[in-house]
């Protein structure tokens, strides 16, 4: 079974992205040493991504360019090169590669995906399937890196949750830059 | 100058009450001895209080009775002994002991008390005045208890904030409960 996995920068007042939908507040405190050792072992995994289609077609805009190749070669090589699953009825012809388009209902369609044979799915950003998906117990690991920043307005990762979801906290750890890592498991 | 905290538990999501206003979900994860030593710690400290109308009227309504006395006569004694002052204009006979209102601009009321002599004053709850006085520069401490779960709706403590808030992390604390304690300084 491939396990499901949620990794996203919020704020402290629980924001994934601020009320223009920018995430550039996320990125500071990049220079931190210790945080870059952690982000880049986080990189390695090769795992499958899947994603909301606003979170896609911001990522698609970029990664494929060659500013990504010129600023960030290893990084937009290996966004390039995975998998990736994009949650999006009326976008029938994603033009960026590897992408397979998830028609139908987004619960089964996870579902079918996490039984079937390949490496395990990261979501990042993507509000509305994290909530989804967080309701029907499909995802496995929560990982949140809150940043030292209140934004007052913006998007929240479970917003239309129907019932409170108790998560189980496997660790958390400090870095200088302020930023505040913590993995939940589901159940 | 006295300093001016606030301690607030905070769901995944970033509310600190509930689409209800209820607050019990902060309260799961009690039984943990170590996490008991810490919150016996905090109480210890003797500081006042400054409390919004909805929490001030919320905790007026029950820290004088018997059962607080009955069930919690330490918190309630030292509930009742502290100095509160209350946020509001419309609340001008406050029935709880040892309580001043603060009449007129709260910014200015707050600015005042922390000139004067006194013990640090701590904020509960209260999410207007907190987004308020943040945005204010008048919040010195920051205090966050993460709990490990997520609501989908509620209020947060920085609603109407008009420009991101930069804090600086000044220690992190993981418990067995599964409550991440985060204390930020202004500047």
């Amino acid at each position: 079974m491939r396990k499901l996995s949620v990794f996203n920068s919020v704020s402290l007042d629980g924001y994934f992205s601020d009320a223009d939908g920018e995430m550039g507040w996320a990125y500071a405190g990049g220079d931190d040493p210790e945080w870059q050792a952690f982000v880049a072992g986080n990189a390695e995994g090769g795992g499958a991504l899947l994603l909301g289609r606003v979170t896609y077609d911001m990522m698609a805009a970029f990664w494929p360019t060659p500013q990504a190749h010129a600023t960030m070669p290893a990084v937009a090589a290996g966004m390039n090169r995975m998998q990736k699953y994009v949650a999006s009825r009326p976008l029938t012809e994603p033009g960026w590669q590897n992408t397979t388009v998830l028609a139908g209902d987004l619960v089964a369609a996870v579902a079918a995906l996490k039984a079937s044979d390949g490496p395990d799915i990261a979501i990042l950003g993507s509000g509305q399937i994290t909530a989804q998906l967080a309701a029907a117990g499909q995802i496995d690991i929560y990982q949140f890196v809150t940043c030292p920043v209140a934004l007052g307005a913006g998007r929240t990762l479970f917003d239309g949750l129907q019932n409170p979801l108790s998560l189980r906290l496997v660790r958390s750890r400090a870095f200088r830059n302020g930023k505040v890592f913590s993995e939940y498991a589901c159940g």
